[in-house]
């Protein structure tokens, strides 16, 4: 069996490591000659709106799935008309669009985040003045890690005027949300078969700094009952409302017993990369089982898990693997600020007591080698 | 970094999918272009003593290692001069001939089954009077999962003539062993950096059929301190007479508190492959750190670990993936009798009590499906 992955960054190269092992062959699409993936599979270097690259790739795959969600329209159409496309195309349509995301999480009965579309300058103040600040103000369509957000912080105009050019409003469709002063932010990472199957991975706890995941702490620690089966039945409507196929990851804010869902991912995720060593299957396996109709795996964690993020530059891989238990992911990219170069991840296995220890070792070498945006 | 490997089996697959995520890059040479290995780097297609082509690979990776002991002597020499290469050719040039295998091992003090060099007729009935039946008799060199063997269960010189036709002999220099009334075979695997660091792999217990792996229990039950000693005991000895790094594997038969080396291997083995899921870390991904010149990583296992191997045939991935816990690794290998086309893992977490049952589904699925070499 052939998968072809739309894109061929680390979620691809993750994605293809874990479908070998199944006996499953990975063909990529991706614009860059030196995208990560291109060691673990066949690379077809176009760019994702490439027609005669995409029908090629449908020509040579049994099933398709993708990497991020900001696949242009037209490609997911043209790919799926093709060749079987998993997770739907639906759920793409849905999550590219900050606002239909939102609406149609809300009609899930799922809560979000107070939100306005903006699509003038007016608008905006319309917006602010009834959302009151601090809010944020986000491009609708194509955000990332951070990019194209701005926060506001005061009602002042000249604040407004600061945002609105920042995220390059007035030629972009934008979106306000009020600011949610969380206790903690959570994922919930499930797979679904095609059969309706779902398997939920526990709850995690994630930080964020200026819109880029830092750590991920598996499962989130002291988690109510409540708090679980509130995630978990968020998710679950979700996943039935898109008819999904394939892992999805919630993101979500925390307030005392409430929880306001931020925005879903279409695919395998950042904040699942612990799954690797830390659960019986991890994210990657069980996306790839279920986009390709195998039978899911099981989700459960295998102790206490932490994955830390190496941002702009990575720490020597010698200082790394001196530390017990200590695994390295490195994608095979080259260095940038604040750009994901790879991570480590740390498992406590049963009977160990210096886990924190090690952690605190861990991101002691993350926190050396990380290069900001502004450095 | 980039790592270049002489061989591109299943070995040389699951070393490149470990040595990917330490930043690590892998080149094959391997006489086939359907070589398992070719998904997950770049190949070389030309024969293992092809010198342009071995000269081709050291001139563009850093390190060179082997998948394989059989590789041909002026090869390990040609590339040996031009980029480094290990574990070290000396260990190549011991493990290749049988004779000296054993007079190496029975130098450390490593007990060996009797032997006798075999290079005539006439040296064979002498070596069967001497060490009588039953017995084996084997090609010195070149010998692989039993080929090039056959058991003689008699003193008749009918059955000599039989086993003397059978292995080829007359052609290739023949070693004759005496028959070990073996209470279980074992393996004992171990880990060493160019420190000189040594970690060990839990003592495992083997099962073949008609000399293949046929199944790999870890660690090896109801073992006593004495027999555990014992292996560590050989093969770190073993490890110092031949300035060793990267993994080993010793393969040994148990008769009570007594255990016997029947032979070694200076590279990953089918009999660590339980270490993917089983072990903190891989024999793989500890094979690449040792020779790359990174720490090594903990071999502690995870729990207790079965490994199947799938020979002629595979079962249906969804029947294998439908039992809780299995994990599958297909090599992406045309299927032929007996051939070793994948294996399957199934790990006991803590809290587990139903282990044995799903152990005994997964050899139910593999015994169906296997296809012996007389099929």
């Amino acid at each position: 069996m052939k998968l072809g992955i739309l894109g061929g960054g680390q979620l691809a190269r993750m994605l293809a490591m874990a479908a070998h092992p199944l006996g499953i062959e990975t063909v990529f699409v991706d614009p860059s000659p030196q995208a990560p993936a291109r060691v673990v599979g066949e690379s077809l270097v176009a760019a994702y709106d490439d027609r005669d690259m995409l029908m090629a790739m449908a020509g040579r795959v049994d099933i398709a799935t993708y990497e991020f969600e900001n696949v242009p329209d037209e490609a997911a159409r043209a790919l799926a008309s093709a060749v079987r496309l998993l997770p739907p195309p639906e759920a793409l349509r849905v999550s590219q669009d900050r606002v239909i995301e939102k609406q149609t999480l809300a009609s899930l009965g799922v809560p979000t985040p107070a939100f306005r579309a903006v699509d003038d300058r007016a608008a905006l103040s319309d917006a602010v003045a009834a959302l009151g600040a601090p809010c944020v103000l986000k491009t609708r369509r194509f955000g990332y890690d951070g990019k194209g957000q701005a926060v506001i912080r005061s009602t002042d105009a000249s604040a407004l005027d600061r945002a609105w050019q920042l995220v390059g409003a007035g030629r972009v469709p934008c979106i306000l949300e009020g600011f949610v002063a969380f206790d903690r932010e959570l994922s919930q990472l499930a797979a679904r078969a095609a059969s309706g199957e779902v398997r939920f991975y526990p709850l995690v706890q994630s930080q964020h700094d200026r819109g880029v995941l830092r750590e991920t702490i598996a499962p989130a620690p002291s988690t109510s009952a409540t708090i679980e089966a509130l995630a978990r039945g968020h998710v679950q409507r979700l996943l039935e409302h898109l008819d999904y196929v394939g892992v999805i990851a919630l993101e979500l804010f925390q307030i005392g017993d409430a929880l306001f869902a931020n925005e879903f991912a279409p695919r395998v995720h950042n904040s699942g990369h612990w799954t690797i060593e830390g659960a019986e299957t991890s994210q990657f396996e069980n996306h790839v089982r279920a986009v390709c109709g195998l039978p899911l795996g099981s989700t459960g964690a295998l102790g206490r898990s932490a994955m830390l993020n190496l941002l702009g530059d990575v720490p020597a891989s010698a200082d790394v693997l001196a530390i017990r238990g200590a695994h390295l992911h490195l994608y095979g990219k080259s260095a940038a600020p604040w750009r994901k170069l790879g991570h480590l991840t740390l498992v406590e296995r049963s009977g160990e007591t210096d886990f924190d220890a090690r952690l605190a070792q861990l991101r002691a070498l993350v926190d050396a080698s990380i290069v900001a945006p502004d450095a």
